[in-house]
């Protein structure tokens, strides 16, 4: 694998005696993985996904992608959750290799955001791809009620039809219907396959085929990492390190982990991995809070209380060797703001050092930290790193005897808000 | 005050007792507030501030920004931290006020963000506004020196002095040196208030007067604001009771407060009360830790954590009364996804639902809960709520026992990194 984990900065905090204490504990979790007897094991679909997925079935995305990307100005994802975020995160970190513009939308419920879009969309030629397993979800149901009467009225019923693509379940639920009813073209969700487990099946990589990107690299990544993150032998396994690491920092109450990128297409990487990480394990009163920050933008910011704060968390940082573009900072005849001393570098140099600086000083203040750096911003490394975190996780919920795979607790907001919209 | 503050769902966590059990601490804080004798008192300027602007200041402002919209196209700020996190909160939240484009630099320090606005501005008339107390800030002082190498190829020097404005030191520092020798126009940061408190200042104030936000409504609110959070009764002061619920939770190890909005134009006013809070609690090893979200989308990725996860948080809900745009739902023919039971309504009041519905849930799950309602998103709004929460962070950060007005914990990262860099 080309990621590279870190873990110079947990010396004084983690002990090779340490991961020896819980070796039991992990190669139970991986017995209980790799045989599928563990809790939620019905739901660990993802685990050989890569595998198993066919080259013919990522070459029909990949032309679906090209008529699309033919017939259309722009694509309109509807989706929420482990619909949405995992697209947004491919697309933001391949945005170099993406050839159309995907808007979202039911992602929330706002009005202005819908309104806006559809302002937006009036005088551009569109597909549709709406996400949901069951079609009931609050959020794209809605916001597919009102594109779907837009696309009415701008395109004829033939064309209506051709322009609308669904991914819900094969046999049941309301998207399977409305989709059977209406003739529109779909896709399979795996039962097997949680939401935000999903970036890698067609939830994940139909929309992004659609943009451009290229599936099969994504694939090729994810596979290596299948590979390389089913060894019990813990010097290679980078997923259990990470998974590790993390279980035994909230052992010694470092109960919020903050995940710094120094990188802006790394953002909803971010995001998707909160879901990812808070989701699995946060339930039975356990789980580390995962938040997220932007750097250098938010050490003007968080970095106080991260230097000098409450001593209850860890960092993990986020880097990419080459990030692609290269800005040379000016020599200047006058030194007045003295930094004549990095000039002719690129400012990507100078933010590698803003990341050495703060690795070390919030280590120094306290504060135990890893980093994962990537090699560059492409397929091959983005379906590396999802496979990688999908592992971890699935490590960190066992080694905290929870199941990784559930959601139980998010059903109490939807039945109370069910109740207040006098739905059924 | 048109801002409202909700603390029904502090019940059994909270009670009167533990209110009246920390009001001698709560007096003792007001007065060293108000008669500016407590830690960091000379930081304090922003507590007067908004009575003490003049209004043909914010004439001059009004005027200088008519100037700007007239001969260009866009606006770059060039700042970091309380030099770019209140600018951007301010517009986001104001964005039908908002004139002219507003883009920013020197907020990071990335090479693809600093390459791909240089291209956008080719073609565009630009005025630059250049925010920094010292001018060696690293973000800003580096995309200064590209920026300025962009202005003056683009432009005549007379264009060039014309089209770059300051705002810095009155005396002191590289940016003064530099807007003097050039001779820019240039606005003064005051010595007694801190950078993270600075949005009423020309800081925050110059940049959206320029595109085209009315100052004087946003101060009118801010003097509201000022008169009612200085009064030392409790049913009067919602900034005190903010004050007093988030440090008895913190008592009850309530370590994490999550912000969160149904509403995306306060995204940007939650990142400007992540550095509020963060930079002037986190110190001495305490500090809630503060923590955004972005409802409902969050409610799909952070969801299950927050109704079953450790319960070590607690949460703020941001709430908007008028949101100003509507969504019809449409009725259809075939009831597929039953969601026709809210046909008719707009979108909004499905979010208000949404919003009534997770404060419950989350509550009955063991996690208390406040919320701030605003009425709509103006300019005078906006000013009370800036100064309601400076307010409330100077009340916390006194009853933690900390000097809330400075940031020891920031030059740690600085001063490793300038010596990585090879500066003196």
């Amino acid at each position: 694998m080309d990621i590279r984990l870190n873990k110079q900065n947990l010396k004084g905090f983690i002990g090779d005696n340490d991961i020896e204490g819980i070796m039991p504990n992990i190669e139970k979790a991986h017995n209980e993985l790799e045989q599928k007897t563990g809790k939620g094991c019905d739901f660990t679909g993802w685990l050989d996904l890569p595998n198993k997925i066919e080259d013919s079935f990522l070459d029909e995305l990949a032309a679906l992608g090209e008529e699309i990307r033919v017939n259309s100005d722009c694509i309109v994802c509807v989706g929420i959750g482990g619909s949405y975020v995992g697209i947004r995160a491919s697309l933001e970190f391949l945005i170099a290799d993406q050839k159309l513009p995907v808007y979202y939308a039911g992602q929330n419920l706002s009005s202005g955001h819908l309104h806006y879009l559809l302002e937006k969309l009036q005088d551009k030629r569109v597909t549709v791809i709406v996400i949901s397993k069951s079609g009931t979800t609050a959020e794209p149901a809605l916001a597919f009620r009102v594109i779907k009467q837009f696309m009415r009225e701008k395109y004829s019923p033939e064309e209506f039809k051709k322009r609308i693509i669904t991914i819900t379940d094969a046999q049941k639920g309301a998207l399977r219907q409305i989709t059977d009813k209406e003739g529109f073209r779909s896709f399979i969700i795996d039962g097997n396959v949680g939401g935000r487990f999903s970036v890698l099946t067609p939830v994940g990589l139909m929309p992004i085929a659609a943009a451009g990107v290229d599936v099969k690299q994504l694939i090729r990544g994810a596979r290596l990492a299948q590979d390389e993150c089913s060894t019990m032998d813990m010097d290679k396994n980078i997923a259990y390190q990470y998974a590790a690491a993390r279980y035994l920092l909230y052992k010694q109450d470092k109960v919020i982990e903050v995940l710094s990128t120094f990188y802006q297409r790394l953002s909803f990487v971010e995001e998707w991995w909160k879901q990812l990480f808070g989701e699995s394990e946060g339930k039975a009163g356990k789980g580390i809070f995962p938040a997220s920050l932007s750097f250098t933008t938010d050490l003007h910011s968080m970095g106080q209380l991260l230097q000098e704060g409450e001593r209850n968390m860890f960092e993990t940082f986020f880097l990419v060797e080459k990030s692609g573009i290269e800005v040379v900072i000016p020599q200047e005849e006058e030194d007045l703001d003295n930094f004549n001393c990095v000039a002719g570098n690129d400012l990507d140099w100078v933010n590698k050092q803003a990341y050495k600086a703060t690795a070390m000083a919030h280590y120094e203040g306290g504060v135990p930290n890893m980093s994962i750096t990537l090699p560059q911003f492409d397929a091959f490394t983005l379906g590396q790193l999802y496979y990688f975190f999908e592992k971890a996780v699935a490590m960190t919920g066992y080694l905290l005897e929870v199941n990784p795979f559930n959601q139980p607790g998010v059903e109490a907001y939807k039945n109370k808000m069910f109740a207040l919209l006098g739905r059924k």
